[in-house]
């Protein structure tokens, strides 16, 4: 896991079964070049290191906390509960209810505190990536920047293989 | 709010919101006289006295804690995770999805921290009362003993009225 | 299935394809050493079987019943409605709603007659296996410390492998 | 409610509370003239009554028995597991989810012990004294011509009103 | 498939995809040995023959009919709209929903037009095929004794192989 | 209701009950000056009438059949199994289910009888009287432009009335 | 994809994996020698495209467009606010909810610009094939007769073959 | 609608039906200074000023846009299509799912352009206006210290008025 300079987006996740969603994310921070972390922390297993990590993360310069989980899905609300930096939510698939639940238990947070909620699955986690890159690029010309070619070529690239019939060049 | 002796069982929920509903908890454990202690104690809004109250649950005796939220329900499960005495968790019927959202939050905690769940709404507040009281009952004959009778009552009261058209005599 | 002295829990299922489900309760009561007992006991199949079940276990010693089943899951309800100890739910994953109809078969039981459910599926077992050495731990410490060992252990496991992109030790 | 003769179809409640819906099955049993007694039998509250009821269903000449009740709806199917005799279910509305949990925990039924669902509500509650009269009449003219009579009024009530826009004459 | 005498059931279903599913109702009632006949016939492709089917089953000697349908399932209560006589319907697994449009479009009749309804799939098929018996066992002791045999075969078997860890013995 | 000319489109319902919910098809077809009639015609009641309806259509000149129903909503997938005009299908919300019944059964039709489904409720009845009108628009100008101008002035109502919190002039 | 003529009937999709599913609408309008056009239009990656699109889809002289997409599903009825001609959509199933959320996205649409929804996934989009050719048929004799044909085809069909245990002929 | 200099965050949602739920947003913002615009833009009725707006956003110095919309609800997903600055969508209650399709439609976003989604209804709203000035605050201290203290304020309030029976102090 590439973690360079000091991390402006902290990507966790409640278990390490979530990490074959939760690389997406990571692969699109890495691709708009966004320092960033990532850590398996646990709302269930480790509740401590959950608060100590959300706790300490403005004061060590987090920007976005990116938090994945499922089932009832505990982490992007608690760590939300506990910091002043937007927190991104992704609900993981679960097994029985294919994310069901993971989403609502992420989503459907009390006024007060927020969980900007992603798509259930890979697409979430990618999403969550992009989103917390479009927040730091608020404020960083370069990662806006590498956002806005990363779009223009996805664009480029449906205007390129109009056909659905036909399989992409390359 | 009734609070005799060294309480045994906690009641805590979310909001003072939750309280219409909890109190059938609450109203139950009064009717089989076990000591109990209410108190609003937010996952959300008070994480930190949420987890201090978790923490120091078995050294003050409680043998059970009847956690309730709503929406995003996250405190029965995170009570859970800093305990090792017996939670009940209460679905608060929700505005926008009638407490599906707090039921699937509460439910379906990952293997290693169960939350024992009961039914949405007023119906699982009362029954968190009576099954704090059954777990109590495990050794206390004076509680087991009075739910046996509000049991026996509940029977009887069925059996003496059997025609659903006619209004229940008193 | 290791039945030793005098079982203090009952584990019962609806049919022997809910054991693949079940034996992960089974598996966390003989990991804190409590005594329990397992059996087919079917709502539908042996519906007398069932209520001299239930009936006989507080005399038996049975301090908690596990019940897990499928679909129009009624095991658990039923079991309940004939005992006074602590009955756990959990609703096994069914084969075209997977387990939404069980947890909601169970879950959702009228004021009166309380069961405390479990996740869907092997979470939700493992963790009836759990909260039953919960409950019976309030009075024996063996099994209040062999949970509180255990709990620490799985603690530690998840602050010693942070990385998620690397495989665990071992 | 009229109870003449032997009753061939039982209708059966498990709470006073569902008796506003339930008053439909029986509004059609008296509309055909099929003989029926009314009683409040529940599965959470006299189990032991209602596995009676349902063991002496088919000695006592029963043809049919009509079983409402809501949420974790325990009732037709439990009573289905103790007779031979056809049982029919009504899924009472429930407060929380609609009665999606009643609707679930009656229709799901494992193979091996069938009952007939009907629709949630009023709509089900009437269409179970249709379909019970249905029954009967497979060997009772007199009962098939009446539910043949009701069925073509209904249509011609029909046939005479086909403006929506105009409110039905009488 | 066996189609023996007059037959007293009617097996249709919209689709050869169903028979997968719907040769469990045919099998409980080849066990039975209660007369019936199994029958394609479409709603929405061969709407008149449906029709047809319909309309002479009474005067054929028909004494229930068992439709299995998926999706948006219309056979039987469409069937059901033309007869008098009871008709059961089967929810079968969709591609995309799992049968949970299919229940809803059985289930959901309008007061006036009951359809009997089990539970999706195989399950409810197998149930569909004894209560039919049970309906015809109304007035038919040779079929009633069979499913009683059948059903005391059942629980036997259960009985007979309590613990869920062992494969059942031939 | 206004019905002049030869109608190009008909408007037909399961119930008088569901008039106004459909009353807003009506709506937009007269506003858009579109010749047609409205009629109950009931897929459970008058089974009959409706495949007449449905089978004489094209003949009639019918362009467009809207056909809104709830429940077990089986009205617009049987209309377009007796015809080959297209068939647009209004899901009416019913009472447990808010219309998620009416919905899945009838958008969930099987490839070969296609009904093109418009939303839950008004919103639904009003959108198939504009599609209605959209596809006799086709080849008839004037319609064309009378949905032309009618979307015109919908957006200018939107672009003249920027500010939410100011009650729109008029 | 065979492009004949002057197309009628636009068939676009939000990405190529669509394509599996749209193709069952394109087979369609092949059977049915209605001439169309295929491509690929991402309303979130080529949004001006879309646009464009659909504002020139008039002029252009097509009389139909069906849109298939799946999760959140906004192409059809962005599409729709920006034409006058038809609009059909095409639920694609999507990953962790099965089309569910491809169904509400595309049907729920607000009053004022309508979307004619067809089923989830290959059903649906085969039937939007059908229901294009319909509306198509309208006005084109051949068309009409080309949909006739096939319709009595797949009716012939299932009278062929009734018994659903035998394999249809070839 | 207070709006004082360069607006940082615009609210815009598709209808004024939507105001009541998105005011809480509004005053959120309001509360903690920061400034912004509001406005009503329809993705189906004013698509081109949808469009034209997220295109200008980037340049007028927006630093976050609030979408709120419900049912089939494309205004976030769209706006976000066509910006680069972080979108923030607001599920709106609808009529008859609740809000369910509401949320689908937003949050169910494919991979490649994200919305961060909060709860249905009113809590989301108020979220939306908090997340939204926590991703401002991450470079505005006033902005930051603002949140801070609303934050605390609220956790005090609750530590306050630790007893649900008992209403709050003024």
């Amino acid at each position: 896991m590439p973690v360079s300079e000091q991390p402006l987006v902290g990507v966790i996740m409640g278990s390490k079964s979530d990490w074959p969603t939760m690389q997406h994310a990571v692969d699109m921070l890495t691709q708009f070049n966004v320092p960033h972390e990532v850590k398996v922390v646990s709302a269930h297993r480790t509740p401590d290191l959950m608060f100590e990590y959300a706790q300490t993360a403005e004061a060590r310069g987090l920007q976005v906390i990116i938090a994945g989980a499922g089932g009832a899905a505990h982490l992007p609300g608690m760590v939300a509960a506990k910091t002043l930096i937007p927190v991104l939510g992704v609900p993981v698939k679960s097994r029985a209810l294919n994310g069901q639940d993971s989403l609502l238990s992420i989503v459907q947070m009390p006024g007060g505190i927020p969980v900007g909620t992603l798509a259930i699955g890979d697409a979430g986690a990618k999403n969550a990536g992009i989103l917390a890159a479009q927040i730091v690029g608020n404020h960083n010309p370069a990662v806006r920047d590498a956002v806005r070619a990363w779009r223009q070529a996805q664009t480029d690239d449906v205007l390129a293989n109009p056909d659905p019939s036909v399989a992409n060049a390359i």
